[in-house]
């Protein structure tokens, strides 16, 4: 059998796994070559062929004996361009990068249909889990309407660590720094733009319908207190970093990552520490859900791989290798404004003066058609002051936030510490 | 674009869910026929056009215009011989029948091979949850060692509702049977034949090692007592059933169906009700786990029309579709014997006397190689005897079976209640 012969650009964890995982498959794929920052630097990985390496990734891209690449450097440029050469020169793709399939996924997959070329990137979206391939192939038949998922393992561990030691997040942050499970600038996990680059992928491909990055909701877990955790628990509930996406009957989108209270009895809830898991719901499935790991070497290594293996097994023996695996999106999602989402929210703050304020908070409330489900205070402090947690039933993004306003301007209010999204 | 032409065997619940469902996809799908029982049955299936029903399956089998069949119908007679008679012809096979393919997979699949033919059986096995797919396609770089897995819905939902209502398993079968989750003659559910039946094909595919349902283990639930349970909880475990698979470092498999005590904060012993889970490990993708409705019309159909759809977008296009779904396990897998496995376990007794006696349990397991983890006694009953609870730490079977035999002989044991494997 002729091996399949594939290029690799980026040797960092992901590539690593990746190079060492594909030496179990040296029967049927054959690395050609591998394209690295620094060519001088000391490796050791079991099964690199040291004399493949190149500094420059455009001979990955522009070799005639390739038919794979495999692009595990991540960020815009220049992989966007690599990408787009590679493309043009016949090879099919498989790729890890989520934050260029979000920014320039459209663009990439319009190339590729006009020279028949796949693109996969089961890598890109929770890791090891596989979601991607189920999604496009067994779970073909489902219209899916709703996903919601924790996609980032490093605002998981936090999280479940400022629950499991009563830590601020600040503290907690710095442990998983030394720990490296947080990065030295975490603001891509912890603003959530990376949950944001994976979630628009899987609505994507969830709704056959494109959902731009722009515009979509996001918000980070950096203004999550220990007593918001606190409060949380008491009520019953864990906050998590929920990525979600919903269709509605007017096959309009809400896209959005947030921090969300979850019902500790939730499975999502249960999912902790560097986890990841996707909750889909369809028709006909119901409701599914896949855990696992969602980033380190090895667990996206065995994305890439099958990704690769894939490949291997249809190309150069059909003219329109993996059909299924196709992009087949081309129109744009029609989106709701975040001000017509629904949900509800536990609310913290500050009142001057215990019995009359928690009246101003239900008047405040009502006047904007918000009915309130649960309150919680603990006594009063000695300046005079009662923190206070309201949890709404289900109400108007738009109208929770009129409230919010109202409460600043009230004398009875002397601050509101924080607004999360509560999932029902 | 030329629709595919498939054809139905049965239209019990599984096949009118797939019937309601491929509606949606009419444009690519034509249902040619559909073999019922009786063909007067009144019915009220939305999409189901009457004058393409027929008694004689083999009508099926035989239509040249037939391209995919689809078994819905269960058992073995005359399915076997349904399937065989429509390879033969030619025809791509869908089929939800664990049964079938648990006992003649091998004959089936080996036909297939020569007739060139796909013959895929996602919902075999977990119903709508995809796991068949995801391993044939974009798990295949992986090395899969361990499954465990709940396979069966009834008797899920029979132990979770005996553990939240401290019910006999006679009270809840008998509730189960008239909630419509448990079969008027139970026995494929309680004995496991179901659950075997699924983990023998499940575990097949996960070790590219044919497994044999014949002397695969299998112990029921119908043992399992409220005093097991209740006994479990102030343990921290739930009792489960449990279908397992592992392969060792030898290569050899130990595949089972039996209840485990499942510590409580393992994700298998949160999952209630007639929900099925499927948790694998492999190397490089560590543990993930899938969760979803393991049975029912829609879900089920979910699977099935899955497949359909894969089939469908390759049939026709090229001459050797979907190479990733093929059989590709010829040999079979050796066997680790009952008595070589190792697991920990628990044992339910009564003593006649109890310090003394549990000095015997001890001494007894001390003879055999077998530590205690824990001991659990309530006081004693009027008539002097007690109630005492083990668990041991990890030990061969053999050995606890021996140890077993000791405490009938002894003086100081009047009973031995029950035995239960716990997992680590």
């Amino acid at each position: 059998m002729e091996k399949i012969k594939i290029g690799i650009i980026g040797l960092g964890t992901v590539g690593s796994g990746v190079v060492k995982t594909l030496k179990n498959f040296d029967n049927k794929v054959q690395i050609q070559k591998i394209a690295v920052r620094n060519i001088n630097k000391k490796r050791n990985i079991n099964g690199l062929n040291e004399n493949i390496l190149t500094d420059n990734p455009y001979e990955i891209v522009n070799d005639k004996n390739i038919d794979i690449v495999v692009e595990v450097m991540g960020g815009i440029n220049p992989a966007f361009d690599l990408l787009k050469q590679a493309i043009n020169n016949g090879k099919h793709i498989v790729t890890a990068n989520k934050e260029l399939l979000a920014k320039h996924g459209e663009e990439l997959f319009s190339i590729a249909k006009e020279k028949n070329i796949v693109i996969l990137y089961e890598a890109a979206i929770a890791g090891g889990i596989p979601i991607i391939m189920p999604i496009k192939t067994i779970l073909q038949g489902n219209k899916i309407t709703k996903i919601d998922a924790i996609l980032n393992g490093t605002t998981n561990y936090i999280l479940t660590k400022m629950d499991e030691d009563g830590a601020s997040y600040e503290k907690v942050l710095k442990e998983a720094q030394e720990l490296g499970y947080a990065e030295a600038d975490p603001t891509g996990d912890v603003e959530c733009f990376d949950a944001a680059y994976k979630i628009v992928t899987l609505a994507t491909i969830s709704f056959n319908k494109r959902i731009k990055i722009n515009g979509i909701y996001r918000e980070g877990i950096t203004k999550i207190s220990d007593r918001d955790i606190k409060f949380a628990n008491e009520l019953g509930y864990k906050i998590k970093l929920i990525a979600s996406a919903k269709l509605n009957d007017k096959e309009q989108a809400d896209v959005r990552v947030h921090p969300m209270l979850v019902p500790k009895e939730h499975v999502l809830a249960k999912i902790n520490n560097v986890t990841n898991a996707v909750m889909l719901s369809g028709t006909p499935v119901g409701e599914i859900m896949f855990t696992g790991p969602g980033a380190g070497e090895m667990p996206t290594a065995s994305s890439v791989v099958g990704d690769i293996l894939a490949l291997c097994s249809e190309i150069k023996k059909t003219d329109y290798p993996l059909p299924m695996m196709r992009c087949n999106h081309t129109s744009e999602a029609e989106r709701i404004e975040i001000g017509e989402t629904e949900n509800r929210f536990y609310i913290s703050l500050n009142t001057i003066d215990t019995p009359g304020s928690i009246g101003v908070i239900g008047t405040i409330c009502g006047n904007h058609n918000i009915n309130l489900s649960d309150i919680l205070q603990k006594g009063s402090n000695p300046d005079g002051t009662a923190e206070v947690v309201v949890i709404t039933a289900i109400c108007k993004e738009k109208d929770i936030k009129a409230a919010l306003k109202d409460m600043k301007k009230s004398q009875a209010i002397s601050k509101i510490n924080n607004l999360i999204r509560v999932m029902n």
